[in-house]
Order: C-alpha cells, then sequence, then structure tokens
C-alpha cells in the first residue's frame, strides 16, 4: 500500500498530472452532502493563473453541486484504484454516499469546502471561474495542490470509450530538443 | 516502417484517439501556406456533433491562420515520430515551411483545405464553431476522420511539461465493470 502524504505543491506546474489526459475523479460538497463523479474530459488552459477547463453534464448528480457550491476536487487516481473509478462512474450520488460505497477516505481540504480523496496521489483544490452552459463546460482555477512524495509518475488510466482503458507507460525524456524558453 | 492507408472512421467515435491525451500536430492552410504546430491543450466536448476544446495561443503562428481559415486537421503522431514533434514545437511557421523541414507529407483532406499529414495514423477534419478570445479556446468540429486500420493503439505521447513525455502503455478492458447503457 503507497502512502498517502502529501506535499503542497505548485499550481502552476499541475500540468504535468492532467495533461498527460488520466481519467480523474472530482469532489464536491452541497448542502452538507458530498459526492463523487468520474471525469475524461478535461484540459489545462492556462498556467498562471491555473485554470482548467472540465465538461461536467447536466446528467450528472454532481452538476448541481458543483454549480451551486462553486467548488470542487479534481483527485487522480492510480490504475490500483481502476475499478473503483468504473464503479462510480456506473451510478449515482442523487442513490448513495458514494464515500461509503467505494470505501474512499475524505479529508478535509484547506482552501474549498468539497473532500479530497486520500487514496489519490493527486488532489487539486478549485473554484469555479465560469461556467459555460453551452456546451457544459466550467473552468476551474486550481488554488492548491497536494501531491504525492513519491512514486513521481504513478500509473494513470486513460480512456478510449467502450469500457478500454490505457494504462500510462513509460518515460522519455526530451529535454535536449527543447529550446530554453521552450521547457 | 507501418503503413499509412487510411479508412473512414465514424467521427462520433473520435474520443478513442484524443481523450487519453496525447500531443497532436495541427495543420492549417490560410492565403496559399501551410503550417503544422504542435498541441497538447485539447479535450472532447461533445459525441454528436463530434467536438473538440482547443488551447491555440495568439503567440502562435498557427492562430491567426485557422482562425482566419476556420478549419484545420488534427494529427495524431505516434512516438516514432516524437522528435518531430518536438522540433515542430520548437520554430515558427513564420520562418519555415515545416513540412519541408521536418520530411513530412502533405496530403489533400476532403472536407477542408488544410492539409493531412500522410505520417500520423489519425488525422481528424476539422471546422471551426466557435473561437473564445477570452481563453484562446477554439471549438471544432470533427467533420471527417481517417484513422489507419491498425496497429489499433499505436503508442502515443503525452506531455508532463519541462520536456518530459509519458508513452501509452498497456491496455486494460473493464466492460464488464459497466452498466451496459453506459458504455
Amino acid at each position: 500500500m503507497p502512502s498517502h502524504e502529501k506535499q503542497d505543491f505548485p499550481v502552476g506546474d499541475i500540468r504535468r498530472f492532467l495533461e498527460p489526459g488520466p481519467v480523474v475523479l472530482v469532489t464536491s460538497r452541497h448542502r452538507g452532502r458530498t459526492n463523487i463523479m468520474t471525469m475524461g474530459w478535461h484540459m489545462v488552459l492556462e498556467f498562471s493563473p491555473s485554470l482548467v477547463g472540465c465538461l461536467i453534464s447536466s446528467s450528472n448528480h454532481s452538476h448541481d453541486m458543483i454549480a451551486g457550491s462553486r467548488e470542487c476536487v479534481i483527485n487522480v487516481p492510480a490504475v490500483r484504484l481502476a475499478e473503483k473509478v468504473v464503479g462510480i462512474g456506473n451510478c449515482s450520488g442523487a442513490d448513495i454516499d458514494k464515500f461509503e460505497a467505494f470505501d474512499l477516505t475524505p479529508v478535509e481540504a484547506d482552501e474549498v469546502a468539497a473532500p479530497l480523496i486520500e487514496e489519490c496521489h493527486v488532489n487539486l483544490e478549485c473554484k469555479l471561474v465560469e461556467q459555460r452552459r453551452s456546451y457544459d463546460l466550467f473552468i476551474f482555477e486550481v488554488v492548491k495542490a497536494h501531491v504525492v512524495a513519491r512514486p513521481k509518475y504513478p500509473k494513470t488510466i486513460h480512456y478510449r470509450g467502450d469500457g478500454m482503458f490505457m494504462v500510462s507507460g513509460r518515460s522519455l525524456n526530451l529535454r535536449r530538443k527543447f529550446r530554453p524558453d521552450m521547457l
């Protein structure tokens, strides 16, 4: 069992975790209730402020909780949580308490009311900056990041649709091919 | 050398290629000139119409070409093109012809003027639906998709920042964990 102890991480560098495209778990708290949703459609939008775009369909129970509370936490799970990630995406927080049903541990955040998931290796506390109703597109600012010290690159899962995931593979260092000002 | 022969692919299913988060090459044609840019910030927004959001900074030479022509092609490169992908991202189309400089083959598209890159295993012909100036966010509709028949999952590259990439790894089939209507 890996350690869940985390360190503060610069919010301007969180692209490291989201840009490779992992499936994430989004937690929310609204009117005394918490929820977790599985999300695959997200993108980095800016370094500073640290902005992330997320597609949260209005068919999700989390949609109104996040729109109402204007906060969430984006948690990055490693592959050992893959079956829970799929389970969370295949039921509704309208019916059950997902923290309890999936035996995950809520931890108080520093800047938002939504809970962190202790078992995830990255927790990004987010405040809603803008909600585009035309595409159910939410734009969040990451205001605080918690990251485990090691492993540096836990194996993440990346969705291909149709029940198939890709598990993150080896690292490739191409620093020597970059102009210094592009790193 | 893999075959570059491609088949038409349903545009509503192109999440398979973009949702895992690969770095892509975006081609454009405007006023008789072509260009290629390396892009890491993108997300799927909708199945039908097939919508994709892309962050194209106004500091890129491609920005005005795509805003002007209202079209582009999103090309997905495999890992064997990784050094070219970095090279393309570290120079400007204002100075050079990138197809020539990186020895890539432009192929006429069916629905747009921008060229396909033959050496990429996926080519998505896109028309601009909306441009959000506040975040340099472009929303495209994929109107035509060309995909190689095999391999089904070429190794893609996923950026972590700081010159480091993740190469896509093994597949994980969790179909049995999904509700049938969620597949």
